[in-house]
């Protein structure tokens, strides 16, 4: 079967930037389609994954726009949204256009802009994901990860400094990431001392607002072949919900999301955790870091936070997890998130990833929806 | 290779209902699992395809809720948009999650809870899709349904009373129809007579604003056969864009998406237009019947008003077009309509139709978004 490659990739400038969505995504479509040296025309399927341009600005039908932005009409185009994970569940969307047939070159652009609105507005717009019940009660996404810190802290015996410690590595790693919002290195100190947000949760444990975008092209194997020499194979893709309502799930420090999805990475790929060479989490809040990496099957459970402490995760460590500076220091334009984990993954596996290079043949990205409520994961793979 | 099977759908009484979009999406999905004869457990993937929830409820994750309201968890799950075609989009998604093998039973819901909005409030977030320019300076898509009927009566010297003649058509249909939203009769002096909206079209040549859902499940057809002898293959399916600004089209009488994703659809399919026995099209504007009808190949171009003078798309006519009644009777939930005309073919093409069954093998549908923005053109036959 002809397998599923990328073979071109781009992000903006994550950050606050003084442009809308539109201008946004065609920024990065564009550079997208220049660093695959492929014209509009040659595009059949355009994605956008998006959360929610309408409630942030006013404007709905992008992918339209977007369209005739790149003068890449007649493409077939459409948005998908899975929340803060409209980028993986993007991604899925992409690899599904090709595989089956549909599309033999399809672009996918994620973006979002947010920063123009205050953080309470784009938290109380982000949180209308939640169940009606949690909303209406003041529950936001930050006061989840609050909560399931406190209980993961007490569960696993683990110290305060190992959530801080997440910070403070992926910041390191956003140094050398020229598109990260924040390059500036923090220490364990500062994040221990910075602002309570959700108890014991504090500012720097905390993703940031942010605008940006990132694209990805792709298109089967052998047409692949055709273009370059620089590609690398989707060759594990899956997705899967955990409970709406997180008060119901059984163990709130197991995201049944990542189990799941990522079983059916694995399998497709057939692959196993120990596989994995370098991996990007989504990272919005530090203790999501600690459980992703326990149920991606990295670490036993209860014991990521040591992987952390141990250094195991560091850019020069075992398992390098974040190498762009993940959602903490990158930032997290919700949209865009999910397609820039999978391009910072593209870079390490072409060898293209400049400062942050590690050693990888492969690579895989886990990216999530709300809290957990869905999860994709990919992985990837050097030809 | 294994072909792309429907096994089951539903709808939801279309009207004005006192439900949020998460209960009529929940009531429309539990039919179908119920007409499937699939239990929530066996669905793999779960999409919904809906425009604005966010905008029109201030809810967003929709696809999550519905997961948790099904109990399919832990499908996979994410929102297709693609503002008024986001039905048509949601079946080219779930067709995809099908054809590429990432699933092996998906279900898709499309729904919009409008009513409980003004009609000005619902039109703008509908105008949130156009241009900004055009947007700005107070241009809706009933005001281009306007524009594009007086070039078209103008240019095919077609009677005003032929645009009329597709309202009563369709309504006289929408009578058989227990779902529609208007089962009520009307003759063409009431349409003619009734208050103009955007000049030449009056509120009888436009569609209302609409609650509703429907509901399909899809699997490989090797997979249908062991569920049940009734279903249908989507043989062909297509989807394409045309430009996001109107007044940039050549012709604004030529629908570029409907041609473009028509052609896909038929290649694929390996048929012509003659071979279609009926036809479900986006009659959200009356004018709209009769561009599709020609830039789908069934009438020469400027000729579709004398097919319906004609009475050749009657429901007893050679080429039966909206026997649902169409979005003009029926109603126009926008995430909902697209995946509701399916909904129509598959009960016409296993003889389920009741009092609107017509004689088909083959049938049609044709969801348009924007105004043209973005089509997808689904063609499906019997097995």
């Amino acid at each position: 079967m002809d397998r599923v490659a990328i073979i071109g990739a781009s992000m903006t400038q994550f950050g606050q930037r003084d442009a809308w969505i539109r201008e946004l995504l065609a920024e990065a479509g564009q550079a997208a389609l220049a660093d695959a040296e492929v014209s509009p025309d040659e595009i059949e399927h355009l994605y956008v994954s998006n959360m929610a341009s309408g409630e942030f600005e006013g404007q709905t039908g992008v992918p339209n726009a977007l369209a005739h932005d790149l003068a890449a009409m007649p493409a077939y185009t459409a948005r998908i949204d899975q929340t803060s994970s409209s980028g993986g569940a993007g991604v899925y969307a992409a690899w599904q256009s090709v595989a089956s047939g549909a599309s033999d070159m399809t672009m996918l652009v994620g973006g979002e802009k947010m920063t123009h609105r205050s953080t309470a507005e784009a938290t109380d717009v982000i949180a209308s994901l939640t169940h009606p019940v949690e909303y209406k009660h003041g529950v936001t996404l930050p006061s989840f990860a609050g909560l399931t810190a406190r209980l993961y802290l007490d569960t696993y015996d683990a110290p305060r400094e190992s959530l801080g410690r997440v910070a403070v590595k992926n910041h390191k790693n956003g140094l050398d990431n020229p598109h990260a919002q924040f390059r500036k290195e923090v220490d364990l100190e500062t994040v221990l001392d910075s602002p309570i947000v959700a108890d014991p949760l504090r500012l720097y444990d905390f993703c940031p607002i942010t605008d940006g975008s990132a694209a990805l092209v792709f298109c089967p194997e052998s047409v692949a072949r055709e273009y370059t020499d620089e590609y690398v194979v989707v060759s594990g893709i899956g997705g899967a919900t955990d409970t709406h309502v997180v008060h119901e799930r059984a163990d709130p420090t197991t995201m049944g999301g990542v189990v799941n999805s990522s079983e059916i990475a694995y399998e497709m790929a057939d692959l196993e955790p120990d596989d994995i060479d370098v991996a990007e989490l989504h990272d919005m809040f530090t203790i999501l870091e600690f459980l992703q990496s326990e149920d991606l099957g990295f670490f036993e459970k209860g014991e990521g936070w040591k992987a952390v402490e141990e250094g195991v995760t560091d850019r020069d460590g075992e398992l390098p997890i974040n190498t762009s500076g993940g959602l903490k220091s990158k930032g997290h334009p919700l949209g865009a998130s999910g397609v820039a984990q999978v391009y910072e993954i593209y870079k390490q596996l072409i060898g293209d990833a400049g400062d942050r290079q590690v050693d990888a043949d492969v690579g895989l990205a886990c990216n999530v929806g709300g809290f957990g409520n869905c999860v994709t994961t990919t992985i990837m793979e050097s030809r």
